[in-house]
């Protein structure tokens, strides 16, 4: 394997959530310290997003993107993957393994994220609307259904399927996006598993990486920052 | 590379759209037909998916799942992802190019399909509340501002990023769940792509096999069903 070049990632100028951690970069970063791959952060305003400069790299105007040489991806998803092959880290040797690794990931992304991400809507996009109160016991039951099969696939197991993997690290991820809402603490074999993730030093780097820029407090000019 | 054993998946034994070929089997035959690789077909139940012999392949209770040997997977994207990499089909050789083509995959998973399925979910589960008229504007921009920024990534080109890949064959099959609204009617870039994917002999292969048997006349045992 040759020596990657150095990447470089997108991240908020400033997140929405003030250093919580639930930006996409973080599981991006996550992935990196798992790899003790080093990595550069350019930093990105809402304004900035949204012109045609960075929806060349992201076509939807969000972060992160990752860049590595010529190489540019966006998506948190295929990002971490991307990391992961390169440095075989985080997915099993063995090819079925590897594949059910891999089914962990889209599960957290296409199954659990979705509904989750409707309770970020409806608080954020649609609090504010003459339904929000009353819809709320919809949308927070449907993430529910979901943390009880969750619960119930787990068991008493440390993690989703044998050793940590990148599906654990995306799951691991969506799910701490509950924290605020209380949910997590109804399901405490779920509650245990995100400690369990977070109680990894390459998270806890990660975390602490996304922290410093959130909180710091002199100002960065858009697309110059390092981290 | 060794012969594959045959896999079956599994599907509906009644798919709730009749047939349209919308329910998420489609993809995994879709992909199945590009790889030449025959396949067995399990039905299954609404209430058999929720036992606990079907959750031992699919924690959440959904299909398809997809058997293959002692290997079980689930999750479209994931099953989908696996038969190209076994087939060396639907993915460039070049490196770069393999991981710009499965960053589709996973935009079409994580950033254009969860508003989708919120419009499923406002119309399905929501559509006798007192606020479903009022919020489905809300729910359709929100798909409509995904759909304008692929449209405008996609240009005057055939596919997302050089040949036909996974991501399109994903990115395609996502889309298609918008026909009933008329919104792909409104972004024609996006409706000639979706017509482009439908009209590869694959798909119109995993298309006819699924309508045979969403439009069979005699009643199939559930867990016995061949196609």
């Amino acid at each position: 394997m040759t020596q990657p070049t150095i990447p470089t990632i997108t991240a908020f100028e400033r997140s929405p959530d003030g250093g919580k951690g639930l930006a996409r970069d973080t599981r991006v970063r996550w992935a990196l310290e798992e790899a003790g791959q080093a990595y550069e952060v350019r930093l990105v305003s809402f304004a900035a997003m949204k012109q045609a400069a960075h929806r060349a790299l992201h076509p939807f105007g969000q972060v992160p993107t990752y860049e590595e040489g010529d190489l540019v991806l966006f998506e948190s998803g295929a990002i971490v993957l991307h990391i992961a092959q390169q440095h075989e880290v985080l997915l099993p040797h063995d090819a079925d393994a590897r594949a059910r690794a891999i089914t962990w990931m889209f599960a957290a992304l296409n199954t659990i994220e979705p509904p989750i991400l409707d309770l970020q809507t409806a608080k954020i996009l649609e609090g504010d609307k003459p339904w929000c109160e009353q819809r709320m016991p919809l949308v927070k039951d449907r993430i529910r259904q979901r943390l009880g099969e969750l619960s119930t696939r787990l068991g008493d197991a440390d993690w989703l399927d044998g050793a940590f993997s990148v599906g654990d690290l995306m799951m691991v991820s969506v799910l701490l996006r509950l924290r605020a809402s209380g949910l997590l603490d109804e399901y405490p074999t779920i509650a245990a598993y995100v400690a369990r993730g977070e109680g990894r030093p390459a998270y806890q780097r990660a975390f602490a990486a996304q922290l410093a820029l959130n909180t710091r407090k002199e100002s960065v000019p858009a697309g110059n920052g390092r981290a």
